[in-house]
């Protein structure tokens, strides 16, 4: 979309997709998304070290399976924050899913509702927060709340969040300013006139992201979510997190969790993973509240993985948007299943019988692979 | 094979064929067998990392020759469970080699008889356990088994294996549901109707694998390993194993020897490459028992390195089903005695004169090359 | 240019340019600089392994940003020796600015300088000290002396710098002699004879950078630091360090700060990546005198590292010739805005206010990263 | 060479040739060397891995230079075993250059001698002993022993080289059969039936390697050295070694130096780069002996870093074969003249004055570089 004033029109296609893994859905996607749109969703910024790390860093560490457990089914259910799941994965928030079918967060809520699995509501979404949860009853939701300079319009995101079932707020403290995402700037990449963001009052259709974000407070501080809280009287997670000492802080302010994330690589490149920071906050963190993690989650391993180095819960973002974008809410609750296919299968072929028995020693450090021989 | 129902024809040439390594015979058989069973037999799970692993794990480590040890001609036989063989390599088990040739594993049995090394016969073969021995007189035998759900299947499976010759039970604990295969998925791959396994009332011709394994037990436990240890009165080889907890356990419970293997990166993926997960396991089992390894071996360099790190003998998987394809019982043979043949330059160009000689200090670990140089 | 009686144009365009990255400069620059200038400019030595680490070294760490911290606009302006910038980056000496533009050193010092930041004037620059300085009446200047065999000339030099308003001598230890940059013996590579060296008396148009040297001392020594202290008066930077030994002399011997640089690359191959060789010498350092680094600096997150690591500023080379090249004193400049604009919104997202915030605690070790998943 | 009997004709130019690198003297060669001659010249055995880490582990340090040293000009002369040299490079044994030039060891020591460098006749070489003397009267010369069965025949050539002029004697221990060289199977290269080793009574033309190795003595073994230096009354250099322990022996049993070398890569696959193995060796040899390492030297820089790490001296093979191709003995002394420029370039732009200066402090282990960065 080079242009907010060209005629935008997203994908509108319901159906079953059929899933070979989650990977090659960025391919397929690709064929079906606008341009602009397809570098708004899949690029990260800078030089994407950090976008290629998410994934790659889950190689750092290898599985090491046990036997003869006795263990035929495994159970993949688990508890996030109180809320029973069908599975320890999440629709992490993301802005703006009418960039990828015309049903937007209607058809991704539906999909991962359908799923059983908890999906975010989110501040830029393009349907309001009501249409979004009316779209989809099943499935336990949160909202994700980007801070707006005005007191009064935090407040009265978090009511209609509240009365829209949200059982929790997830507290965005990565971006107040977007990463340089060269995708966008190549593309001068605005959002369609034709997409609104209904729950702000004050953005403006055709706005780039950057724009945007003037509505939302800049210098965010832990006060902020002592505001939230009390606003809410809801559990706080404090999403985009990447240090230990700001895990141990959003401990001592009262975060209810830790929201481990990089924003898909699209804030600043250069920080590590989010499956390479996960092991030193889950370290300071010590299991007194749960972490979540979102980045890099592509197989049911790396949910095994993450989930062994201390995550309660993984969210899959971008692929969200890509089976969207190609079978609506059809195509994201087959992406929801297959995830929980490959993770049920990757906790049977390890030996574990229940989410709460994956632990670290399931897993080991990976020493780098040479690839030397003709053969590697 | 798209289709159970669609024709199916395995290669059939019998022919002496010129090795050169094996890792070029994969390219060679991709030439001859069909689309469906080619997928099944290199093809493995996921991202196939552990795959991929499985080769490229033997460049972590280096071989340090000596000199001037007087030393003409080494001797590679050697003894397992009580056996002499001319090698310490063997055939590890494998499914349906009627995908491969005609003669099934009838020519894979002769080929690696006939190089007087050790063949294991499996429960999922495509023909009965009788003919495979009939076709193979030379060379000892091992009999692998998947524990079927009836205890009667399990004793009739084993009582049949030792009539045919068996001197050990090859107990495969790291199957009871295929890992998630992905060519086999693309290929909607199952096995074609012409071929049965005779061996195992109950499997229909044309079926998946994972149907097929539903005659199988589902949670295995260390009890099954009694039952097969008291039904057999055999030594038993717990096969498939990565952890050394497991094997510890493997020994408390009465195993005769462990077998390291991931299934040829088939189940899950992400687990150690056999060579990466052998230093553990050997150290664990502190040379009470013998360890056998198969996963990734082709060369003759791999087999001393995998001895020096604690195995007893390597298993040759795929090469053997590339090399029945190509030639049949003959190009299996000629498979072996390349096998052979680099394994003894090697011990004989390191200077090792018997197999009991391959120790630890005849490597080292090999550290990560930076290939920066224009040469590198 | 294969030859200095061939004829030479340099570009002559002045135009603002769009700047997505600086690393993409290169290959735009190469469009319009001739081949023997560009070969001069953009090669390195040897192999080019230090040439690449110099890039790839800044991967060997990542930033571990902070959130809540209550920062709206960080402020990136800083002092170098005693001198307000507008930021940590300055022009770090290059010769012949002339190959890559008409308006050769005076456009580049303008574009510098319009940016607030300083500029390095060169021993063997295109135009005359006073002319570059009167194109560049912003921004401050630093001097870099190639020390001359003849102390007169020497003397002369540093006269005429201090009167042009150098507030800083930078002394080049490092090239007595050119590396084996392969670039220039391919391309037979001479200065053009339409371009002199109007600083130095001896240097005459059309040689090579080696028949250039000759004026310049063989055999440099620490008492030639004395020498330029004495002769100048100002502070002196030695520039072109690698090593802790080196910089703890030159620590005594009275220099006021120390250059870390391998000269692009364009020296000794094989040497460190600049970034790489950065920790030790800050640690023999110990924040006694100030570091400046140059080599392979290309993102904003490349600043905040390399100040992270112990330097006070660092230069960026190259991109000034390329932007140079392309558009002139307002391809500098533009250049230099975004340098400034990705340094100073790394700060922002890492959650840096002011540029002596930047601490060794903002970066950690990067482990390698396996890349072994299909989608890494 | 498919076939010993098909005509074979060998280069025959000789002129001067330009060498910017010694790296792409290969890719020449290949264009005037007959194919089965190039594959037996350039290719390594089983998988290559030893053959590329033979350049590649020069990557794995660093130089860290010095500065204001006072040097001008290094010292590049040296002496090796009681004999002055050029340089602290020597042309290391290799069969038959008669494959790459007519003119065979003739051009080849010449080319060396000219030099100033040491040349090492071999027991393999297409001309007499004495011929290739002839040839070239400047520069010292060595004389490597493939240890025959028949004593007289050892004590015939050892006598022989003598009297040429032979200062040491090189006991090549590492080849008593051909590595598994897949050029020279899939090649079935034998030597022409119109090149002879003269030197050499039972050696017949058009024989492979594996033949001709049958006249030398299977079961090499430490009491050959002594009656090697019993026989000569020479200093004799081990060579071919690659473990300390090795090395540890050869002191006691007498050598005068130790050879590291993997045989070009050519032996067994998998064993380490010539300059991985260094560091061990020099250790256990402590500095009692000298050590020579030959595999993989390419650049001064090579050279400077394999002296740094203990070695006296290095081998530069294959490069000589590939510039007698190009241009007979001229083409060798260009090959040998530019080791030398390049080598006393790493000096002078390391700070290091003469040979004996060159110590471990001058370089430092490398860390991997991750290459993650777009510009990387």
């Amino acid at each position: 979309m080079a242009n907010a004033s060209e005629p935008f029109s997203a994908p509108a296609t319901e159906k079953d997709i059929e899933i070979l893994n989650l990977l090659e859905l960025e391919d397929e996607a690709r064929k079906v998304i606008s341009k602009g749109p397809f570098g708004y969703i899949s690029g990260g910024s800078g030089d994407e070290l950090t976008l290629r790390e998410n994934i790659a860093g889950f190689d750092d560490h290898m599985i090491v399976p046990r036997y003869l457990t006795g263990l035929d089914e495994p159970d993949i259910s688990t508890e996030l924050l109180g809320v029973k799941v069908d599975a320890p994965i999440f629709c992490p928030p993301m802005a703006a899913h009418g960039l990828a079918h015309v049903t937007a967060e209607a058809g991704s809520a539906r999909g991962w509702g359908d799923g059983g699995c908890l999906y975010t509501m989110t501040t830029l979404s393009t349907l309001p927060i009501e249409e979004v949860v009316a779209a989809s009853q099943k499935g336990p939701k949160w909202f994700q709340l980007y801070f707006a300079k005005d007191p009064g319009v935090n407040r009265e995101l978090i009511s209609r969040a509240k009365a829209a079932g949200a059982t929790a707020i997830v507290f965005a403290v990565d971006l107040e300013r977007p990463g340089n995402r060269e995708a966008d700037m190549r593309n001068n990449f605005h959002f369609p006139s034709s997409l609104g963001f209904p729950n702000v009052p004050g953005v403006r259709p055709g706005e780039s992201l950057a724009e945007i974000m003037q509505v939302f407070k800049h210098g965010l501080e832990w006060d902020d979510l002592a505001f939230i809280r009390e606003a809410s009287g809801l559990p706080v997670i404090v999403k985009g997190l990447l240090s230990p000492a700001d895990a141990r802080d959003a401990l001592d302010h009262g975060a209810a969790a830790i929201g481990v994330s990089n924003h898909g690589g699209r804030q600043l490149d250069n920080v590590p993973g989010s499956i390479v920071a996960l092991p030193r906050i889950a370290q300071a963190v010590d299991g007194r509240i749960p972490i979540f993690l979102d980045g890099g989650v592509r197989r049911g391993v790396h949910v095994l993985e993450a989930l062994a180095l201390g995550a309660s819960a993984v969210g899959v973002g971008r692929p969200t948007l890509y089976s969207l974008a190609l079978g609506g809410w059809r195509g994201v609750h087959a992406m929801v299943e297959a995830v929980k296919r490959e993770f049920a299968l990757a906790m049977k072929l390890s030996g574990v019988a229940k989410v709460s028995d994956i632990r670290p020693d399931l897993i080991a450090p990976r020493s780098p692979v040479r690839r030397l021989s003709k053969g590697s």
